[in-house]
């Protein structure tokens, strides 16, 4: 009897530990170096005593948006926002039927509105993203972000995220990680909906921004968005950014092309432990391959400072075991 | 011998009570109109199930510094530091010497100095404020800030804080409030004090600022302070900065000048319940008494929409115990 109930014991306390075994916090990632180094790092920098330990007020983690939390080709999913504007604004502007780049948006002829480069698409985004209030703006993006299609795998582009990285948000904020968002995308356009998708917050992003003005209409106050590029989020205006207004200087970094090495560089310049790291599109067979010679997110001379910097380069195809949420 | 324990039980249950009676969370404000309009909006505001309830993420409060957490006479705190770093760095510039207006405050006619106005203040600011980091800037600041003395009350800058805001703040925060700075003041100016002083951390700072360009000094990165004014964080300058980098609308909203207007009207013209409150100096025993007429802080058009906003005046004479901490 004894021996009966010592046994039940022993398989009891086994079934338990199984029971508490802790799952994995990042089940879509394969194992391996890369995250080996992600678990790592923040095991060195959570744990209570470690030389390497950071206090939970200065665990703060940056993640580009496009290319490094959803998808980013053939182009900024923001491009579509605005051709599918100007189709819907179209009737407001009869004189966009002879006007480039319009015209072309109008005729569906996406290559012929792009050839005029960045004066056209800049052209583009004021016709689309001013002269509305930032209410009004935020209440178009919604509305558009929740039924618009991705031309290419008709998905909702907020199901382009990419699985691995929400996990990686969440682990992070399991372990008292604060997750900015710090991407070239416009503040207001991601603040739509990356509370929903990402869980990051209004205040933890942001991006690019145009012109904003405080007007009195009547009795009700209103900030007008102005036909002007106040800031643009890339490259050293990552960094600036973060010190405008984060403050502090961020513990981990994360991007997938050159307009992301500033933000790198300026975070694992840091002292103590510092964790950089890019997103390398690697996966033809299930999103995209490209690098050094992308019209979008080009990877070049960032790609050769990973290694002599100690950054980590996830590799999509090999890293990932899936890309996108079911 | 049952009495005895039934009275003994009363005696108990009185004491316990006495116990755990909640303490008073703003014990330097006097009980009144002021202090029960903001413990009776935290109140509504927290409450599960009430119609007023707003959930923790949206409780943001938004506090100007000058004049509302420290005092600002009789000038801006920030603009001894641009006199007193003028005659630190003098050895290094002898032009100075007959130079204006470097050679007044060398000579310690800060009135003189001040008289060629915006231009002669910008300039001073400028030679002092940038040509340096980030890093450099905040040190210079730190170091400043823990040893420099008021020239009238000869106290350190930071013990001319008041106290009834330093336990607004933490009993905002409490109550699950998250609060911000939103000041003229220059926002590395403030964030190398504000944490230590107000609990508020850098970012939750939003102030002014001056334009920062991302360099690589060999391989090590480092954000310049440029000498040209970027952003002036005073009227509208205020919602658009909170729209930008909370982009959220504040629960909260305290104040004591004009250039706090728009900021409380933004703030009020909020959904639901909203709170906006002006800081009324009228103390000259214990602090200072002034408004429609004064060249810092000037509360005139504010002054005057107070009541038929419905907002606050905290009537520093009449409301507040005391003003500095001993
Ligand atoms: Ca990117
Ligand atoms: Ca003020």
């Amino acid at each position: 009897m004894k021996t009966r109930i010592s046994a039940m014991l022993v398989l009891l306390v086994f079934f338990v530990s199984l029971g508490c075994k802790p799952q994995d916090p990042l089940p879509s990632w394969h194992d391996g170096n890369t995250k080996q180094a992600i678990t790592d790092f923040v095991t060195k920098t959570t744990q209570k005593g470690a030389a390497t330990y950071v206090p939970e007020k200065d665990r703060i983690a940056v993640f580009d948006n496009d290319g490094t939390l959803w998808s980013e080709t053939p182009l900024y999913f923001q491009a579509f926002y605005i051709f599918d504007q100007i189709r819907i604004m179209a009737p407001q502007h009869p004189e966009w039927q002879n006007q480039e780049p319009f015209a072309s948006v109008l005729r569906g002829d996406l290559e012929s509105a792009l050839a005029g480069g960045e004066k056209a698409l800049i052209e583009m985004m004021m016709a689309t993203h001013s002269g509305m209030s930032t209410d009004e703006f935020r209440a178009s993006v919604s509305q558009w972000i929740s039924s618009a299609k991705h031309p290419a795998t008709g998905k909702l582009y907020t199901a382009m995220v990419f699985q691995p990285m929400l996990e990686l948000m969440n682990y992070l904020r399991a372990n008292g990680f604060t997750v900015y968002i710090v991407s070239g995308g416009g503040v207001d356009f991601m603040r739509a909906w990356t509370e929903r998708v990402y869980g990051v917050a209004p205040p933890q992003v942001i991006g690019s921004r145009i012109a904003t003005q405080f007007v009195m209409q009547g009795n009700t106050p209103v900030l007008m968005r102005e036909p002007a590029l106040e800031f643009v989020n890339d490259k050293g205006g990552k960094p600036v950014a973060i010190h405008h207004i984060i403050g502090q200087r961020p513990l981990m970094a994360f991007g997938n092309s050159d307009g992301d090495l500033a933000m790198l560089q300026w975070t694992s310049a840091g002292n103590g432990p510092r964790f950089a790291a890019i997103v390398h599109h690697t996966d033809n067979a299930r999103e995209s391959a490209y690098d050094r010679k992308s019209h979008v997110g080009k990877l070049d001379q960032a790609l050769d400072l990973i290694e002599p910097n100690g950054w980590t380069r996830i590799d999509m195809k090999q890293d990932w075991k899936r890309v996108y949420p079911d």
